[in-house]
């Protein structure tokens, strides 16, 4: 999936602005709120008694992606979706994106097509609109930086800082998986690079290696909260993982939390991939990060209302600040969680 | 300017959200739309009865910025200040940036707080809110994404495409010295590293050095139209060069254009510098880009109007399509204008 040389459109022949009217020259607008997108210096926009919402991502080759294994349509997919999930962690709706791309002179125009197919595909899913960026060549490799502007009510929107004791701590879908995943395409490329004859084994782990490579934004949960008429009194989503996005919550709200390992969700494959690594399925569910699952919580009288909830699992309760943020095993043991450190490659 | 390693705090001390407290741990916000901004997925604006504006700039180091010569402080400003001469180019007032910084382990704790005030400078100098970002560890030297909202009447939004044949063109300041000046830092950086000796020669050109490192954008002429009740048809800054840019207009208002190229403005050491250089000062005006000059067409009886205005200069007019994009020499000569194409590091 790396690019290569064959046959491909040498950026250049188009120059910049060729590039730009290429790449978005398909682009219609679905959003009311889109009144001008890509073509002048700044997009318009009209958000009319509503929040609007923005939240940006970097992702830079070899630090965020590995283009060995990741196909450029699903990098693109990805950026984007990555994006989207920080405005649904609001209770909003995202409508519009703004793209910029640094790219070396590896990639042609056929790499880009390939990308930007994700990118397009990202925003006819959850009906987003693109209306800006900025293109220039680069001489590291990728770089992506995806900004997303959303909207919701003015009562509506959900904060980190407003969780109290007692709420329940809820999480959505599964965890560790997209970490797992990680692992298994990094084991598969060192072996790849030490021997040209050796076929990567990833049968049986698509569930995982999709995780990684084409994640979803929790769009339905925010849908589903709204029709059980479900406020959660704080939200964000989980990149970071499960600890260090805890501990968002706690710290902003001044609380603790306790969390429950044996109610932290977890599927078949991400337990069987774990146990291959020789590491606690619960260490990449707590510390793996990029599963970008809504983690919130709600009042405790909204128990009723949440176990009936599809795709939602209640993983612990906040407490008094002086509790500290624990994680009880099923022994008992009371473990303190511990956020992420600064990663430098 | 490079930044050493003496006696400096490794950013990994601090960790990704130390980084970033420690980096907003002073911001105030200025805006009355700023509701919510670090610290939650997304931050919260509220933009009523007015048009949101939205644009973003990608900065990449070995690409747009030498830190040999160019102070982190004069980076951060200009990173902000391109994206806010794209709002005031569309008639509207930037109020919010977000920041994405990338940052190789060569960067220490003090180079990004030296980044971090010059963007927190221009955010003062122009009444701007910094409300969000990402950060992230880098491969490959010092990426910079940002981001500006801004906000417009309604019915005062300046786009490219509404300039109708015989509009008056007019470009603010004086175009060509950051291109000039960009070639001198170039030519003494390339002194000192044949010899170590070699001290740089850059006295007498600071006003060509400082448009380069220290770019202004032009919020003065957006208010000096409005108060002399002039709105432009059309306007678009120059970041290209003026060659490029009002060919963004004439080909967005499907017409054509004719300049005079005496009438192009040019300051006494920027001819200086480009006779050094034995290059054309009018070519570092075409196409030389970074002057973050506004570029705007008036109607042609606003002319009694603009005349009046300081800092503003009528350099041709708009024609019909079939005219093309023309350039008149002083001796009557015509020159097809030329837009710049790709440029691959």
């Amino acid at each position: 999936m790396e690019p290569e040389n064959n046959n491909k459109t040498s950026i250049s022949t188009l120059g910049e602005f060729g590039l730009i009217e290429h790449l978005t020259q398909n682009i219609k607008h679905v959003n009311q709120s889109t009144k001008m997108g890509v073509g002048d210096d700044a997009a318009v926009l009209s958000y009319n008694k509503k929040e609007t919402l923005v939240t940006t991502d970097l992702l830079l080759e070899g630090v965020h992606f590995n283009l060995v294994y990741t196909p450029l349509k699903h990098l693109g997919y990805k950026s984007v979706v990555v994006n989207l999930s920080d405005i649904y962690a609001m209770n909003g709706q995202p409508k519009q994106i703004t793209v910029s791309l640094g790219i070396s002179s590896r990639f042609h125009l056929e790499d880009m097509d390939e990308l930007y197919e994700g990118i397009l595909l990202a925003c006819k899913n959850y009906g987003i609109d693109l209306v800006g960026g900025d293109t220039s060549s680069s001489m590291t490799g990728l770089t992506i930086s995806i900004t997303a502007l959303g909207e919701a009510e003015k009562d509506k929107v959900v904060y980190r800082n407003n969780a109290k004791t007692n709420d329940l701590i809820c999480v959505s879908g599964d965890l560790g998986a997209a970490y797992l995943g990680l692992q298994l395409l990094e084991r598969e490329r060192e072996l790849f690079d030490s021997s040209t004859d050796v076929k990567p084994q990833l049968s049986g782990y698509e569930y995982i290696i999709g995780r990684q490579l084409k994640p979803e934004a929790r769009k339905d949960i925010i849908k589903n909260l709204k029709e059980n008429a479900i406020m959660p009194t704080s939200m964000i989503d989980i990149s970071d993982g499960l600890s260090s996005d805890i501990m968002h919550i706690t710290k902003n709200s001044a609380c603790g939390c306790q969390l429950y390992s044996e109610k932290i969700p977890l599927v078949e494959e991400s337990i069987k991939m774990a146990e291959e690594f020789n590491i606690d399925p619960l260490t990449a569910a707590l510390n793996g990060g990029e599963d970008y699952e809504l983690l919130f919580t709600i009042d405790i009288h909204d128990f009723e209302k949440i176990k009936t909830m599809k795709n939602v699992h209640v993983i612990g309760h906040i407490t008094e600040l002086e509790n500290g943020n624990k994680l009880i095993t099923p022994d008992g043991n009371s473990i303190t969680l511990k956020a992420q450190g600064w990663k430098h490659v």
